[in-house]
């Protein structure tokens, strides 16, 4: 079945959610287009959810996406916490950064009872998930009022599973995508796949509709991953330079950069893997260190480097998130970028 | 241009050149299909290449492809060589080798003038390189008698590379690809980018025509790699089990098992980093060690590992090449896989 079918869009394309880099705006103006926007809901509250969906559906009558992390949260680590702020330590000195003074918060709310709540208000034809899948209720829930759940695989393994457990599609999200990684069987990096090996192996894996993620940038893309079996595509880097993101300055200019030709799968900066372009921090720790606390609590210990650096105009303690192939980026609105995403079809 | 064009083949199909598990058995039966079928020779001597070729132009008049790797030998570095060994320790005890008879070889032979010399009497339609080229002279002289030479990139920079130093082709080898990497500018592994990645990026970058490598399986993945802009396309892995491959029989058996969905990036058999199926040797002390001496002296430490465990029915540390998509593998005679692979063009 072809994604179209599935969720009522025009267009098989899915905007990919890029939690941080964008809100209801990019989804309108995707949705706009006739393909599938994606809400991001990783950093929002269930009121600040409410109002997102709320001005999606006053501004947009086509079907849309809404997605979630749904990590277990880990139990705090006094010791590895400990053990991180030392590594931080010369960075705190040279931003005269007291790190007693870092909360400790919990970072990346995962997916819960009180988001279905608001979820139930607005019945969207998609509900996608990273890092697997929330407990069985919560997706029979969703898949009550007729939304289709998805979730993202990294391997075959992965695709089985969520197949297994509910999943109405699969996202086969190859190594070359940008930002978190959705991998939730394994940490091994080495399992990780790319595109153009795992689609074909999850289309031939399961029954469900699979969508190809993880490099592809334009037209050419589309229809290439189209025949190698995926029944729609998920974009995320491409929008990254639209008018309606949310990156931030020095992210477009990182984008724009001849730095854009190395990404690398990083730890650092959430505790998660997840693909970004190298700058500094990730050059002088390695871009995976052993000492980072378990994803999201790692983000606590950057967020005030992160804030300094960004006041003075440096971009080397920030997540810059992209995949590995962003020549697709244009500075268009969403809708525009869109039509030319569809162009092949 | 297509590669049909520039090497004068029927299909714009090569068979990746394969050192170890094919001679010119393999190049013939591919060729005999209408692709380009190669003839790896970095563990032939020039006499033995000679006979290779022979044999070749015996039995096809198609066009073929001759490979060499071009890497600079290292000098010995006998301090690695020891601590190298010494990690080693515990599996020479297991299979009582006395870790001093072991031999310090060249392992892998560059290609040189000699080669040259038989080359000339062959003029083989394409040259291919791994890990660069050679000396501007020698690739002047193979270009003066009409063939064409490649070489692998395995970034955007190393493609630009080998555009600037005469190559008339190249071929963007994807990070899915099995058996040795081809880079030379860098041997950081987060460098290394997916074909859906790498591929239309390269084909943007350059003026030559690109080939695509890495997951492609089926003839669904040829069309896919053409519409992303490809000239042609490598193809190794799905070759691995075919009639004319020297394929082992342990490294079939792996290949056809449920461990084939782990493939790694690894140095602990050659030196050089190369992608194959997760074993004993690649869990137990982690797929890339920093102890390993460099390409190809790794070769000598593992050897008789390789040959004690072999004998005894066991892969644990024989060098399981493989890609990330073995799911085009298939025991059917070289001939009948490439008409396979070439049915939807």
């Amino acid at each position: 079945m072809r994604l179209t079918e599935l969720v009522g869009s025009e267009l098989p394309i899915i905007q990919a959610p890029m939690a941080g880099a964008q809100g209801s705006a990019m989804t309108i103006g995707v949705c706009n287009a006739g393909a599938l926007g994606s809400l991001p809901c990783a950093m929002l509250s269930p009121q600040g959810m409410r109002d997102e969906l709320a001005a999606i559906k006053a501004q947009t009558a086509r079907p849309f996406n809404v997605n979630f992390f749904c990590h277990t949260p880990p139990k705090p680590d006094p010791e590895r916490e400990v053990a991180w702020r030392a590594a931080l330590t010369p960075y705190y000195k040279q931003y005269g950064i007291d790190p007693n003074s870092i909360p400790s918060d919990a970072g990346r709310v995962p997916f819960t009872a009180e988001f279905a709540d608001v979820l139930s208000e607005f019945k969207p034809a998609m509900v996608s998930f990273h890092f697997g899948l929330p407990a069985a209720d919560l997706v029979a829930r969703i898949k009550s009022w007729g939304s289709k759940v998805t979730s993202s695989a990294t391997t075959v393994d992965e695709a089985l599973w969520l197949q297994a457990h509910g999943a109405d599609a699969i996202v086969a999200q190859g190594v070359e995508a940008g930002g978190h990684r959705g991998h939730f069987l394994t940490r091994d990096l080495t399992t990780q796949i790319g595109t153009f090996a795992l689609l074909p192996q999850v289309v031939r894996a399961v029954k469900v509709p699979v969508i190809a993620a993880g490099g592809i940038a334009d037209a050419q893309g589309v229809a290439a991953a189209l025949s190698l079996g995926a029944a729609g595509v998920q974009i995320g880097t491409a929008y990254l330079l639209c008018d309606e993101a949310k990156t931030t300055p020095l992210h477009r200019q990182a984008l724009k950069s001849e730095g854009i030709r190395h990404t690398a799968l990083t730890n650092l900066f959430t505790g998660g893997h997840a693909r970004g372009i190298m700058n500094r921090l990730m050059r002088e720790l390695g871009p995976v260190s052993p000492l980072t606390p378990a994803f999201p609590m790692a983000l606590n210990a950057i967020a005030p480097l992160r804030a300094k650096a960004e006041a003075a105009g440096s971009s080397d303690f920030s997540p810059l998130w992209s995949g590995q192939n962003a020549s697709g980026c244009k500075e268009v609105s969403a809708t525009e970028l869109t039509r030319s995403l569809a162009a092949a079809l």
